[in-house]
């Protein structure tokens, strides 16, 4: 049987078209997808950056959509794309993010979720609460990993997030998340960086940070932070973020623009600044977020623009010209 | 009143001469130094490198005396050298060595205890457990910060020190203690980094790790260390720790050898590692290593060499020569 895919055919290319509907294994479900969302990491794959995404290949991973036999048939749900072994040492500590066996959906020998439909372990998918969208629900991923970055941030800190003064570099969805997941937690004081005025004015709309270009404003002073959150990852965010935290402070890395370089060791050893690294979520993360975007904790959630799967290609494209606004792009296949 | 001081005269100078002997204030007290530790940073000051330490000063924090006059005559005691305020947020919070206001003796305004007295608070003095040498007791300042590194590296770690594998790298007074605090505090599988031979065999004798030159020897696979303390903190320990840290796991930088390069933030990242700077040492953890010393959890202390204080100016060019085995040497003032 075939379905309708955003294939990504090779660097810079992506052709919408027919591939064969994946036959799920034993203790997989098959879930027809209805919105999955646009992550920086396909865009970087579809520029032919990443080694780990070779053409051809299905990328997208941010899915919600709704199942297809079995149990739990016609259940619509929000695909965790983190497929772990459940055994090794990481998963059996609550870190299957670790996992070293862990597979991840749009990346080999799994496909993505820009397509009709996606073969996933039934362990991988949490129930869509009532009454929230399936679009709403796509979010659950990137807000997952802002709200992990921040729970790992108040676990490092000395003192309660209440008591904080918090720096967030990125106005993307993850960087918004982990600025509504501070709030969410109990954040009062909360600056976000980010360099592109339409993306500023997404971040303002969500009332939860006072927003500031880094280029151009000096809003928050040296040694002033007790929590900075990094969702840009690079040379020039490592260097503001060591220059911004204060003395015991943390810093939390979770882009990946670049790997080296920015960081001011000295002042993170004479100081005791503590420096870590965040990557996605635990399935115990993706629950409680979803919770927390249902109860209202995240706000509105309205910062997403929907286009039609079929108009991947040109979203894309808007998207690496910085011409969209919306944390978040969402596509939709037409089913 | 005058004594002998062993003078920092400018870069590659030492002087052996008359000083007054400083006027102890209000809350202070006057301590005659019977021995004192020579530390990577005073060789630091002496070649010129550190601007914090103008010439003409006296050098050394590391002392351990008499105290004269007061409540205290007689009492012998070794100093804590940091100078804290008591009252800011960071004292008050349990992280004295983080007080914005600290001073430490041999840097201005304090003079440093090469000398044969220093006027210090009293709240700074710990009584020397009945029966310790006042040599060995001087060991307590260069324990208590391996001590509070590995304190640190606990606190961080996921598991507990006993399922932990750690690597130090350097194998002066720092790592070494670092190895044995590891040890004390209940560490079972312990891997030491150190190029010079000489202080492999000191190392070695101590019998609480496994000891390896890293320039010839590749004992430490990489993604194996749940811990790693680096001492040197060099940009070629920085690439080794960052190496050989296993995914989730901690690397504890106490050395200030240079200020950038060498980190994989990358991996940090995407491995969710934890990278954590560490200063000095708190009063509790110097008072908890002086109880370690004492109740034999950190072995024989016997990887001393003293010096007559008279004989500084040859023991720091020993030290920069790379001449002595010994991973401390302690100057003793002649009385």
């Amino acid at each position: 049987m075939d379905m309708k895919a955003l294939v990504y055919t090779g660097p810079n290319q992506m052709t919408y078209r027919n591939e064969e509907v994946p036959t799920p294994r034993e203790d997989e479900v098959l879930v027809e997808i209805r919105a999955v969302g646009i992550c920086g990491s396909d865009l970087h794959a579809y520029l032919g950056h990443d080694e780990r995404r070779p053409a051809p290949l299905i990328l997208g991973h941010e899915g919600a959509g709704i199942v297809h036999g079995g149990e739990w048939d016609q259940q619509a749900v929000v695909i965790n794309p983190l497929v772990s072994c459940g055994e090794c040492e990481y998963c059996l500590n609550g870190f299957a993010n670790q996992c070293q066996s862990r597979q991840i959906i749009s990346m080999p020998p799994r496909e993505g979720a820009f397509a009709e439909f996606v073969a996933i372990p039934k362990r991988n998918l949490v129930p869509v609460p009532e009454g929230m969208s399936l679009s709403t629900a796509s979010l659950a991923e990137p807000i997952a990993t802002g709200w992990h970055a921040v729970t790992k941030g108040a676990e490092l800190s000395k003192r309660p997030l209440v008591e904080n003064k918090t720096l967030v570099y990125g106005g993307g969805a993850v960087g918004l998340a982990a600025a509504l997941s501070l709030a969410a937690q109990g954040c009062k004081q909360i600056y976000l960086a980010e360099t592109n005025a339409l993306r500023r004015e997404t971040v303002e709309k969500a009332n939860v940070a006072t927003v500031f270009d880094p280029l151009t404003d000096q809003v928050v002073g040296e040694n002033t932070m007790d929590l900075v959150v990094d969702c840009v990852g690079n040379k020039h965010t490592r260097m503001g973020a060591s220059a911004a935290v204060k003395p015991g402070g943390v810093i939390i890395h979770v882009g990946l623009q670049d790997s080296f370089e920015g960081l001011d060791v000295r002042k993170f050893t004479l100081q005791e600044v503590t420096f870590a690294g965040s990557y996605t979520y635990t399935m115990q993360d993706f629950k409680a977020t979803l919770e927390a975007m249902h109860n209202g904790a995240l706000g509105a959630l309205d910062w997403i623009q929907e286009r039609p799967l079929s108009d991947g290609a040109n979203a894309f494209d808007d998207l690496l010209n910085g011409r969209i606004a919306a944390a978040k792009v969402v596509l939709l296949p037409e089913g």
